[in-house]
């Protein structure tokens, strides 16, 4: 494995192989003292990030900087590269430099999977339009996990803007792997166009219109950001609607297990996808640890890459 | 102490520490070699910068990096973040990532007082708003003390837009505890609300219309910055009828003692706030030397914090 | 050596040295493992970008960061010190922090012979205006050599809008010292202005209006970019037909010499400047391999200013 760049490539086992040296990251990083590793002393990682993203940069290059490797950021969406240059191009002149990884997030769906051809480095995608967002459903699955202390055959419910989110995507391929039962929740206008190609891998995933339908029985809900900016008036008629039938707060949870795990991956849109009270509700929510995992989820990422290089 | 918030905080006591230890890292910067230590070694600091600044942002991170931490700068401005999440959650999701050291500059004033609540690790206020910026009045009394050679009892001109500088509000802090007497010479349009505070302190503070009056016998001639785009029109009639009223220069420099020193917080506006010819005159002008004076000063707080915790 | 500004000030002896270490470099980069070298810790590196520039910035920062220095990256032009301060008071505040080198691109040709008066640090020269870019000039006449094995009295083809290119400049600066040939294309509307200046330097440089001409019997052709957003409408009046005058494909190549190098300092505008085919032509074209060799440039170039300081 060189390149992380969807969930597809990846197998049980080394998801839970993914998920296990996570957990020792996990703990080092609370420590006070010696949290940082020599894995990738003399390396170079650049984050090539065509689409702004504080939360994953950041995440990526504190999981590096923790590992030893050195961190150059690019992002190009206010750099003279936007200037007609292919990125194709871009992604060969980065790779001229001889870096050792090459984190890219990009607005084009699948442009990893043409990118590979043309990288040496190890690519890792960091989010690439609404295909995949592979490092992110790692993490998820590992709160999940934390916490249910198995991912096998859980009963989960994703709600939002299913259609264009790469969160959901790699989510639903990830947690189908271990045989979880997928309630997809979300607006008749945000329909996922791959529910037939989920139907055909026999996924076990059934669509609900409402959060108080969809959430029956479920072990984890998993809410999605609403992109305001892209959503209000084509989509969807007003917040205060949606947050009406697919925000959740404490009255729709009573329908989900009374131990349910509440999953956002940020940045939340409160009283939007989430009611205030419960997105800070430490008995429920897992918000904050899911950033807290992504920074462990990234370093062992980085460590088997490298490894096995 | 873990955080550094406001002058407030500070004793006297505490102050002359921080401007001792700068001292010696100081002395080390000037020279060639050998300036870097081990202090924060496996530490890692954020910058997480709500509004943009060149200056300071870079003096936090060169004196975050001669002491061995690993330095994360967040623009928040051009970021992601903005769109929609609290200033509560952007620092909560920061927190989560385990940093030792976060430093915050943000327009309102106040708000470190809020998010120390919800921050795990070390908070410097880097400037919020038209509060404080402690950083600042650290160091701009710490060239005063190597000029004349103590704080005690000094007479202090402070000349220009009072009302919105956090940089005059944190050294009318400082220099009070100090015992010096303070003139502050302001537009009456821009005439600070909380000098009724500072009368009920019993601080030796006095108000002046004009610089001519108000630097008479001064030691120390502290000039502030005029934000053009904000002022313009609105609070002042011309440039030019502001320096003449309230602009330094040699001539009206002859009021103050002989030796005065004179400071300015930077970036300067030449001809606005300051000659041009008195503030490249490095008999009485000591601008570069506090932003030299601004990497040690960081460093002495860092290191001091992280010893404290 | 203290400043790199201007290729004037290297003799032929100076940069068969440089490109003597940049070899050493070159080669370790291409390594798996220990390229990362120790001359530079303890130094600070600030690159100081009043132009955004993702190729050259990033190239200089790995630069760098092999050679074991720490970086700071400004970006002017999203920054509070373009608020009314000059460009001299804002190199002045940086050199006062004290940095071991400072990296400057700024728009105004010939900046860096005044900025050098003020500044303490070694100060090199980025790109400044249309007058010099001389790391370019370094890294092409390196990936030259290696494939040519000498610079001496080559045909050189440049061709482009040689009127505001640096890039073009400092080649031909560079070039003549080894008694180059050097056939200069351009559109007469982008006559370069210093064509009399070199001819009573006696440099052998000839002036061609189309590439068919200017190209006959080149050991090397240097494209250079279309800076379209300038260009268009004002000096030329489609980019079709730009290609046509003045852009290169396989076709044009043949009246070359048949080992014909073909250089561009990039990003490239396929189909305009160079026709795609060519410029992923191994054969012919070393535009990756001048990106690659940037970095071994830029360390050779720090390693010699901070060995001869």
């Amino acid at each position: 494995m060189k390149n992380l760049i969807t969930i597809d490539q990846l197998s049980c086992e080394e998801i839970a192989k993914i998920h296990e040296k996570a957990e020792f990251f996990f703990q080092k990083n609370q420590q006070e003292e010696s949290q940082f590793f020599n894995d990738l002393n003399n390396k170079i990682l650049i984050n090539l990030f065509f689409e702004n993203s504080t939360r994953t940069r950041t995440s990526f290059e504190i999981a590096a900087k923790r590992l030893g490797a050195k961190v150059i950021n690019i992002d190009i969406s206010s750099s003279s590269l936007k200037k007609g240059e292919t990125i194709i191009d871009t992604a060969k002149t980065i790779n001229s430099m001889n870096p050792n990884f090459v984190v890219v997030r990009h607005n084009s769906s699948g442009i990893l999977d043409h990118l590979k051809n043309h990288i040496s480095a190890s690519l890792i995608n960091a989010g690439d339009g609404t295909n995949e967002h592979p490092s992110q459903a790692l993490l998820d699955s590992f709160v999940i996990k934390k916490h249910k202390k198995t991912l096998e055959n859980l009963k989960i419910t994703i709600c939002g803007d299913v259609l264009h989110s790469r969160v959901a995507r790699s989510n639903i391929k990830l947690l189908s792997k271990f045989g979880c039962k997928i309630n997809v929740v979300t607006p008749p206008t945000l329909m996922p166009k791959d529910y037939q190609i989920w139907l055909k891998k026999n996924w076990n995933i059934e669509i609900f219109e409402n959060i108080s339908d969809g959430i029956i029985g479920a072990d984890v809900v998993m809410m999605l950001r609403i992109q305001q900016e892209r959503m209000l008036g084509c989509y969807i008629p007003s917040l205060n609607e949606y947050f009406k039938i697919f925000g959740l707060d404490h009255q729709k949870l009573k329908n989900a297990k009374p131990d349910a795990l509440v999953l956002h991956p940020g940045p939340i849109n409160r009283d939007v996808e989430i009611s205030s009270k419960l997105a800070d509700d430490k008995k429920f929510s897992a918000i904050l640890e899911q950033v807290e995992a992504g920074v462990a989820i990234r370093q062992s990422i980085l460590h088997l890459l490298n490894n096995q290089k």
